[in-house]
């Protein structure tokens, strides 16, 4: 069975459990997850009834691309594609039908029950968010090969010497999304984050015209999305020799990136991994300088389950991929992130798939 | 008074007239427009009542830039942007408030109708959008940098001998992108569309590793961004000598596009508008072959209102920016398509914002 049927099978035995006679999916990232189809416009039917078919509705633009991506399911064209699916299920005996109420807009949903006539519509809730949170063996595939295309975008980016005083922030942008383009990614994973000097300090900075300059730090967070897969990956370089606060900084930061990657373990509470690299940076009186939370899960989103904070729920799972990235940003001077996207392990070290450096680099 | 208080004062009035207290905007894009706020994250609270201010609402990553962006507004930090400022109308004696129905998904309008207690929440349906289908002066000015960045894009390429055969689809398209960027743009307007020898019969096709030929058509379909407003053009070219059914393809899409823009007068209805180009090529025993809509707006989306297709509803009206597209589509040969951004002008033609030439380019 392939690995979308699988998917698909899986969601199907959540659907029943639920008491549902079937889901309708229409959330475009889990229609891509459970069928394969990566279109602007699709929906996906599934029904318990091992009988009734699968059905994938989507516009004329992508007859061709869905018969060629998603053969195995049946094919709907319709422009409305969750109402042309909807309207299926009075006729197929459906009483009770899920769908995603946190991507569902209210008008839409009107619409679906109208079309769906007595069928009742009972949220699923992010059932498919759950699964994806949880990934398989093609898909680290995919996330190892989008970590790999950054990695060596940086690598060429430093041997060319593209990080150098007198160069803007954007021309260093563009040089890394151009040579991940080259190495193969779809699209930069995000808008490339090159911060310099004081503005290292911002935790989500857009690059500027501002030059970079001896003495600054420099943030480059980017990553690369490969077949839909993403990769997320933060350093933080120095031009020129650093000063002491600098190498402070960066060995606390790269200390406390190192406790979260190691409390990553199946079965920890996200909350616990959080503590373990805040607390690093806590004993060394910095706990105001870490504004954001550890990580986040990756996959087809940048940011998808589980979130890894303070404030966040759950426990990690084996084969989940997250990102680990703490900072300490110190307004007005600079700051530093470091970051990996990793794949938790039972009984092992998780995977690290972003692979470049973690010694500090100085240019 | 600002463009910005100007817009929300026009909102408010549309507000007030609907028997509502406020309203909850929701939609990002609509938060910039009223607002001048570029974040991620965000919503804006109106109320009718001139003693109340309008309050922006986002995350503690965005607190200077709302500042810098949207200093005439009350500002609030809260990572739940919409439920925050629902949460401010029970103690502001609201007792209908408006909401963006289409935008707001049923898990948010829920937690809305909580957090607003006693307010009954009502839709003001597409009030915003219906706003921006009309352009302001600033706007248009924007488009039309937008607009220029493109047309200079694409006379640098083919200054350059950048479209030739035994270069790619990918490779023309990733040096428009580049072109652009350089020449100013935030980021291209979409995806670009390279398309070449049978691929141009695709409406929307993605650049593939396809080698240009000669013989070809190349279908080039592109925009830049300028400060959040995108611009829309398409050119057909040749490679070599043209063939007599690729000229006359061509010239009957030219004759069909110069209809479109001739029919782009305030007050005349938008399916009269795609009726006017649609008959040239069904007179010539196209018809089939015109698979989509004549154009569309375009302004801080690349689709937005008025779209102008056989199925439309609505009337052009002074000051609307809109794209006029028609293309002839021959599977398995080629096809052919020529698009412009224009603005809507009352007594006089449109103002024609893409100004490359529609003339037959022949490389």
């Amino acid at each position: 069975m392939s690995t979308l049927a699988d998917r698909r099978d899986r969601l199907r035995d959540r659907v029943r459990a639920a008491g549902l006679d079937a889901a309708l999916v229409t959330r475009l990232v889990n229609v891509r997850y459970l069928t394969g189809f990566t279109g602007s416009n699709g929906a996906l039917l599934l029904p318990v009834d091992p009988d009734r078919p699968d059905v994938l509705c989507t516009d004329g633009r992508y007859t061709t691309q869905a018969g060629a991506q998603a053969p195995d399911l049946e094919l709907l064209i319709d422009r409305a594609s969750a109402p042309a699916l909807a309207a299926l299920v009075a006729t197929a005996g459906v009483r009770r039908l899920g769908y995603e109420s946190h991507d569902v807009t209210v008008d839409l949903a009107a619409v679906l029950a109208e079309r769906a006539e007595g069928a009742e519509l009972v949220s699923v809730r992010q059932a498919v968010e759950a699964m994806r949170a949880v990934k398989d063996n093609d898909e680290v595939a995919l996330l190892r090969e989008a970590c790999t295309i950054a990695d060596r975008a940086l690598a060429e980016l430093l041997a060319a010497g593209g990080v150098r005083a007198g160069r803007t922030e954007r021309e260093v942008g563009r040089d890394l999304d151009s040579l991940m383009l080259a190495g193969g990614a779809d699209a930069p994973s995000f808008e490339t984050i090159v911060a310099a000097g004081p503005n290292s300090a911002i935790p989500h900075h857009r690059p500027t015209m501002r030059v970079l300059e001896r003495g600054d730090l420099v943030k480059l967070d980017f990553g690369a999305t490969y077949r839909g897969y993403h990769s997320d990956m933060t350093r933080t370089l120095v031009l020129g020799e650093p000063s002491a606060w600098q190498r402070e900084v960066y060995e606390l930061v790269r200390t406390a990136q190192a406790a979260g990657r190691a409390a990553l373990i199946p079965g920890v509470d996200v909350r616990a991994v959080d503590a373990a690299a805040r607390e690093v940076i806590a004993a060394a009186g910095h706990a105001d300088a870490f504004t954001h939370g550890l990580g986040h899960g990756v996959g087809l989103e940048i940011h998808e389950a589980p979130a890894i904070g303070p404030q966040s729920a759950g426990t990690l799972v084996d084969w989940m991929a997250v990102t680990v990235e703490p900072g300490v940003y110190l307004p007005g001077r600079g700051g530093v992130r470091i970051e990996d996207t990793l794949v938790v392990r039972d009984g092992a070290e998780p995977e690290l798939l972003t692979t470049t450096t973690k010694d500090l680099i100085v240019l």
